[in-house]
C-alpha cells in the first residue's frame, strides 16, 4: 500500500534530537559518495496527483505527458547544471507545464462553475524565506511569473483577484486574453460537471469523479549554491464556486522552502493540505524533530493525510539534495533529476 | 528588551525529544497545583500590536479600551465557565472586539486606498483541524462568523472576495451596508495616509507610521473538554492596494489550533508572519521539538521574527491550559483569564 519514491535510503542516524540546532540528523544518500566531487543539484517536478491509472490513459497521451515532463525537467536541469539558481530552474520547469494543455495550470487550467479560468500560484525562496502568492487571476499567461514578481517586486506576499492583475499590469508580467485558457478538453469537463449537477449534489460529483478536484503543477530544486526553492501553480477545481481558495497559494500548505530543512510542493485535495499545513509540517519535522526527508514526507502524506482521508502527494528536496516524491493517490505525474541520477519520469503507483 | 507575559514558569523537563510521540515535555504551571480540582479552562485575547505607548494614548481612551477588552474576556469566560466550547468562547470574544470602533476589525476596520473596508478572518478547531477563512469581504457584519460558517457549513476552507459574500448571502450570515464600517477616525487616518502619499513613497509612510500597518483582533481558548480553538479577524492595512492578503486568513500563519500542542492567534506585520509560518511553527516546536509553549513562543516571536525585523506578537494557549502573550513591538492590546487566574488586561510593554 505504501507508494513512495525516495531516491535515497534514509538512515536514522540519531533519534536524540538536538533542539534548536540547525545541525540535524540527515538522511544519508547511499549513492552520493561516488559523485561527491561533482557540483550538487536536485530537481523534482509534479503535474498533479489523482485517480491516474493505466486503463484511463491511452498510450499516445501517456507518451505525450512523459515527453512534456521530460521537457520540464530538462528546462530546469539546464539552469542548475550551468550554475543557475533554483528559483530560475523551478520557474522554467513550471512554465513548461503551465504552457501545456496536459496539466491543470496556465493554458490547461480547468473552468469554474461560471465558465472562467481562475488561477493560483505561489513561490518561495528558501535562502531568505521570501515568498510570493496570487489567487484568482484570469489574464496572466504564466501565474508562476506573477507569484515571483510579487515576491521580488512588491513589499507584500499575497495578492488576490483583480488586485493581483492590477499589480501584474503595473509590473509588466505577460498578460493574455482569457480565451488563451480555453481548451476543448477542460470545457467538456465543465459541461459534464454541470450536467451531473442536474442529477446529483456537488459533493457526490466530486466524490465519484476525483479528477474534477485535482490538478496542479509544481517544482522544487536545490542549486549548486545550496539554495532551495519551491513553486506551485494551479487552475483549481472544475466547477469551483464562491472564490474558493485551495492550498496552492497558502505558504506552508501547498508550497514551502527553507534552506535549513527542505522545499516542498504539494498536489491533492487542497482543503486537507491546508488543515494539515502539509509543506511546512514536513520541513518542521526535519528542522525541529530531526527526521530525515523520507521519514517526514511519509509521516505527513502516508500517515496523517491518509488518516484525514486527504488524497494527494508531495515532491520535495532537502538541504543535502535528497529527493522525495510521495503520494497516497492512485498516481502522480512526476519526475526528478539530480547531478548524480539520470532524469526519470513517473505516472502510476507501481513504477 | 524581552517583553513577554507568560503565566507559567516553564521547566525544561526533558531535552531529549521522544520523536513521533504526542507525549511531550510540557510546561509546568506553578499555580495549577492548588486549583487542580476545578474544571480547567483558559482564554487569551488580543486587539492588535504596534507602536502603542503611554504618550500616544490619553487616559480616557485607555480606560475605554481596557473596558472593551474586559467585556470581550467576560463574554468568552462566561461560556467557558459554563462548560461551553472554546469555539463559542473565542467567537463571542472576537465579536465584542469586532463590534467596537477601537480595534481594526469589523466595525472599526481601516480603509483601503480606494476608501473601502475589506476584511479578513480565520478560525480553527484544534480537535479535528477543521478550519475556515475568508478574505476581502465588505458587507459581513462579523467576519469571524463567516469564517466559522465556512468551516462548519462548506466543504472548503477558504473563500475570497465576492465569492465569500455570495456564500455568506446563501448561508444566512448577518450582512450590513458597507457604510456600517465607516468610522470618522479611520476615515481621517486614510486621508492622512493619502496626503502623505503626495509627499513620500508608500513604503516610507508605512515605515514612519507603523500604526497604518497594524491592527487585528484575536482569541484563543481551551475549554473544559480539552478542546483548543483559535480565531483572528482584521481590516488589514490602511491604504492597502492590489487586494493584498495578510497573515490573518492564512491557516498556519496568523491562526492555528491543534489539541496535540496549542492554539495561536497572531498580530503584526503580516508578510513576516506568513514567511515565518508563525502560528504553526510555535505549535510544531511543541509537538515535534518538545518545547514548552513559553519556549516555543519566545523562539519564534523574540528570536526569529526579531531577526527578520517582523514586528508584532502572538497570544496562545497550550493543551495543558498554559497561556502566552508575547510581542516584540512597543505594545499589544491584550488580556487573559483562566479558571484559576483572575481576568487581567494589558496594553504597554512594561505591565
Amino acid at each position: 500500500m505504501k507508494k513512495q519514491f525516495i531516491t535515497s535510503i534514509a538512515l536514522v542516524v540519531a533519534m536524540t534530537a538536538v533542539l534548536f540546532s540547525n545541525e540535524q540528523s540527515s538522511a544519508s544518500d547511499t549513492r552520493s559518495i561516488d559523485e561527491s566531487a561533482s557540483p550538487k543539484y536536485s530537481l523534482v517536478i509534479h503535474g498533479g496527483a489523482g485517480t491516474i491509472t493505466r486503463d484511463r490513459l491511452d498510450a499516445e497521451t501517456e507518451a505525450s505527458i512523459r515527453a512534456k515532463l521530460t521537457e520540464a525537467l530538462e528546462a530546469g536541469q539546464t539552469i542548475l547544471a550551468g550554475g543557475g539558481t533554483s528559483l530560475d530552474a523551478i520557474q522554467a520547469s513550471i512554465m513548461v507545464m503551465e504552457n501545456s494543455a496536459h496539466f491543470n495550470a496556465g493554458h490547461g487550467a480547468v473552468f469554474t462553475a461560471q465558465g472562467r479560468n481562475e488561477m493560483d500560484a505561489a513561490i518561495m525562496d528558501g535562502s531568505d524565506l521570501n515568498a510570493g502568492a496570487i489567487t484568482g487571476v484570469t489574464r496572466v499567461k504564466n501565474p508562476i511569473t506573477l507569484a515571483r514578481a510579487v515576491m521580488e517586486k512588491s513589499r507584500h506576499v499575497m495578492f488576490s483577484g483583480t488586485g493581483a492583475e492590477e499589480f501584474a499590469d503595473n509590473i509588466g508580467v505577460e498578460m493574455v486574453d482569457p480565451s488563451y485558457f480555453y481548451t476543448e478538453r477542460r470545457w467538456k469537463s465543465l459541461q459534464n460537471f454541470l450536467e451531473s449537477q442536474k442529477k446529483q449534489d456537488t459533493a457526490s460529483i466530486y466524490e465519484e469523479n476525483p479528477e474534477f478536484k485535482f490538478g496542479t503543477v509544481g517544482a522544487v530544486a536545490i542549486d549548486q549554491h545550496g539554495n532551495i526553492a519551491a513553486g506551485t501553480s494551479t487552475g483549481g477545481m472544475t466547477g469551483k464556486m464562491f472564490g474558493r481558495v485551495g492550498d496552492v497559494p497558502i505558504i506552508g500548505a501547498g508550497t514551502y522552502a527553507n534552506n535549513k530543512s527542505c522545499g516542498v510542493s504539494a498536489t491533492g485535495h487542497g482543503e486537507f493540505f491546508i488543515r494539515a499545513t502539509v509543506a511546512h509540517s514536513i520541513c518542521a519535522l526535519m528542522e525541529y524533530g530531526g527526521l530525515s526527508l523520507a521519514e517526514a514526507a511519509n509521516k505527513i502524506v502516508m500517515e496523517q493525510l491518509v488518516e484525514m482521508k486527504g488524497s494527494g502527494g508531495i515532491i520535495a528536496v532537502d538541504k543535502d539534495g535528497n529527493t522525495a516524491l510521495v503520494f497516497n493517490s492512485k498516481g502522480m505525474y512526476r519526475g526528478s533529476v539530480t547531478n548524480s541520477e539520470p532524469l526519470t519520469t513517473g505516472i502510476f503507483d507501481d513504477e
